[in-house]
């Protein structure tokens, strides 16, 4: 059985933003970054959270990473930009892109912004949550590197590629929508794998296109998209991937498709590149420019408790509202805090002996 | 074997005009409405033009469309606005909204409209197709009556709820994304229930929740959602079918979820009415606002070609480009005109008598 330390999220924001810092990124832009992990460990979102800090840490090692952007719209439209992250960290880039989309909304009534030369960026749902404390509903997307398959093909050529989009109640949480496009994450095939149980039919192909459940086809095959088989609608899936590649990267000249570079370090570079980095898009659209905030708020709070009193199906007890199991997750790991499995706690005891940040490994608040 | 007639596109799209202006609509939203019909019968999608005109006049029949619509602007704010469709046909309503909205992106660099007391608009790429003659890409998506269960729900909640988005080539035919959120449309399921056959495990389940194979099972329960299964990501489905329902009827005011009335006349009329008819979204974006246009052409044609180069999986050619199989038919029936099911043509002949509108019932030219 693995082991947990307990951490409050605060002390690992703090290590998080000095590790940052470490890197040579600026104080304000640390603090950014590393609230964008936070959330994603306060929401339950452990693959997403201090988790990946090993991996920053990595890119600033191999300078993959530029510590200080000049982060620039290059061009623009009033509701519309393309922004160039000049390569930072994505946990910087994109807060700042998605600030410009928000003042473009303020303005416009909408923001829309199409982001290249970036890198990871965390959780989506990040960006849209920030667009809900400015009553306006916030979109985000990502592209990421290859490791979906498009229906019928016997290659990766996507990444997950992920859609969120939030919407604010008035007396209710939020409804907060964030989904891979892919059919499962990768991480499930790995866990999978070194857990030695077969997948699921549906969630991977091998290397020669043929459907398979032994989860180290994967590297050689792929992921499938969303739906899994012509039947059950991967071309719907493929489809969905495919608009997030080109309204994050086609549209601002980051990489796409195949030639996206990867985050990990163990990841292969693709021999070709067709762009700038990464792509992300961002969206924010003022909701009291379509409808009074307040009115909006209790027609969302209506749908939530409709959908709520759905009958449930044999063996369940509720419909869930999307968003829920994060919004249980941050309401407990806020009080109680933030269980960090015993190897990234490890991880985080290597990073902090190399850039000498204090770390208390046995836990802290 | 149905026996198929064969009539001009231009034939089809003059007789619905006459159709339409018979019920009272003015010639040039008359016009409007039939092209809407005629392009899904030039792209293929058989079950959303003319085979639909005998549920529009249905609709006219019993006075619940409105044929001389004041479409209204009720709230805006530069580049986003809530449209009411005073419960006019939705084939004349969405091209106006979807006009707005480009409108909107000339002027603001984007546009997005959510509409109101509307009705059954077709289909979604449309609008998107429509937004490419103006080198803009365009957003469409539209509720519909309740067909679709939540994941881990015993009942229908709702619609198909697709989303349409188009983004141009410069030497290739566009990329026309066009989607149901539901793991199938409604009509194959029926189409299965006519031809005696069990369907694919992960289509629907019947009246107590419960997984079916039986076609007629529906009736009692519903389509799944895009994923069919938690395994498989039916909580994705779920939630991209939400975000469908609220922008377009939450945002703007219409019926949502369980509330949405009927498109045809057999469809059970939901006991509470929450809003004003359906509801749809468009959004628009100006290309030029994020890129010079023909660089960004050229970027989608080479994304085209690597997607086409992709390596086939055994059994299939080629891995296709979204809108392919629509194009094509297109390119077809534009030359060799529409076949259209015996079945629909006793409707035209029908509706002909009706309106005492000429139809030449051998097929027409």
């Amino acid at each position: 059985m693995p082991q947990y330390v307990t951490f409050s999220a605060e002390y690992l924001r703090d290590f998080t933003t000095r590790v940052f810092i470490h890197f040579g990124v600026p104080e304000q832009d640390a603090v950014a970054a590393a609230d964008v992990l936070s959330k994603a460990d306060l929401r339950g979102i452990d693959s997403h959270g201090v988790a990946r800090l090993r991996t920053y840490v990595d890119m600033f090692t191999i300078g993959r990473i530029n510590p200080r952007p000049d982060i620039k719209i290059v061009r623009d439209k009033k509701s519309v930009a393309t922004v160039d992250g000049d390569s930072g960290l994505g946990l910087v880039v994109a807060p700042r892109a998605n600030e410009i989309a928000m003042e473009k909304a303020a303005q416009h009534g909408s923001g829309w912004v199409s982001v290249c030369n970036t890198n990871h960026y965390g959780i989506a749902s990040y960006y849209s949550l920030k667009a809900l404390e400015r009553d306006m509903i916030g979109w985000s997307m990502t592209n990421t590197s290859k490791t979906v398959v498009p229906l019928w093909g016997a290659e990766r050529r996507l990444g997950t590629n992920p859609i969120a989009i939030a919407f604010p109640g008035l007396k209710n949480p939020p409804i907060v929508i964030d989904l891979s496009t892919s059919v499962v994450a990768f991480g499930k095939v790995e866990i999978a794998e070194r857990a030695g149980t077969p997948l699921p039919e549906g969630w991977i192909i091998d290397g020669n296109g043929n459907m398979s459940t032994n989860p180290a086809d994967v590297y050689k095959g792929g992921l499938m998209p969303l739906g899994s088989t012509r039947e059950l609608g991967a071309h719907k899936g493929y489809c969905l991937s495919a608009m997030v590649d080109i309204l994050t990267s086609v549209l601002s000249g980051a990489n796409w498709g195949p030639f996206v570079p990867p985050f990990a370090l163990f990841e292969e570079v693709p021999d070709q590149s067709v762009g700038k980095g990464i792509g992300h898009f961002f969206g924010a659209m003022e909701i009291d420019g379509f409808e009074e905030v307040e009115v909006f708020k209790k027609r969302i709070d209506h749908w939530i408790e409709v959908f709520r009193n759905t009958k449930p199906a044999p063996g369940h007890q509720a419909v869930l509202i999307p968003g829920d199991p994060e919004h249980d997750a941050e309401k407990t790991r806020s009080k109680y805090g933030i269980p960090v499995i015993e190897s990234v706690v490890n991880d985080l005891r290597e990073i902090a002996k190399m850039t000498k940040v204090d770390f208390q490994s046995t836990g802290g608040s």
